[in-house]
């Protein structure tokens, strides 16, 4: 496995991006959009994702996205906090298969921390359900 | 625990800034200053901190200075990745106690992941090797 390769335009973040895909959105400005993550390791587990740009990891991103987008993932990881109170909020972001990147379009995790409740392993618990996203994206857009 | 808090200028990462600590550097521009963590998850494990505002988490970070921090997270994650050639890089940015914080100045970890070895939980295996680390800081830093 390797850090770099071509990017696919067909990854699913992608697809969210052009609409072919829905998600839950969180919010949005001309350079990021955000929403959840649908194998949430915690409750109120984010995503951020760069729009404008075909990078499949953040050593890929110009330089220049690079304010934008972590000027995105703080205004919602402060939605995210204002909105569900956690004991602490853990940002994650993986390049490379091996270091748990499962989607190659770059993206910044931000996920609440609970006291006493650990993380769940992305996906070990399956899907989300739905209403329940829908539920908490609504809390957290309306926090930012 | 909570999220928010004072700011202590006496944590090590504020002495490193001031000169008053030891560190293995890897980078330094205008913004930020990069240095080897001494208890490494991974051969490699970098940090990036700001270096001229004294905020405890990337929450309470002004928003101007992410763009600069960022910039620097990428220029050492790059040099990571050409001086060791790792299978993929993980940044990892804790808010918090209970998200795994323990310096209470912002920062940014740098953490290379090689196939098939597990990462040493912080703190785990204790300080680093001083000349391990000299030597390891050397080829990152000469690769940036």
């Amino acid at each position: 496995m390797s850090l770099s390769g071509p990017y696919d335009p067909g990854n699913i973040f992608a697809k969210i991006l052009r609409g072919e895909a829905p998600c839950f959105k969180l919010y949005e400005d001309a350079f990021v959009l955000s929403f959840m993550d649908v194998f949430p390791q915690s409750k109120g587990h984010a995503l951020v994702v760069p729009k404008a740009v075909a990078a499949r990891t953040l050593l890929d991103l110009p330089p220049d996205h690079l304010g934008p987008l972590f000027a995105g993932v703080q205004i919602v990881a402060r939605a995210v906090e204002k909105a569900l109170r956690p004991d602490g909020i853990r940002l994650a972001q993986f390049n490379g298969a091996p270091a748990g990147q499962t989607v190659f379009h770059v993206h910044v995790h931000v996920i609440p921390i609970y006291e006493g409740r650990a993380l769940v392993g992305h996906g070990a618990a399956g899907m989300a359900n739905k209403d329940e996203l829908a539920a908490l994206a609504e809390r957290i857009a309306a926090a930012v």
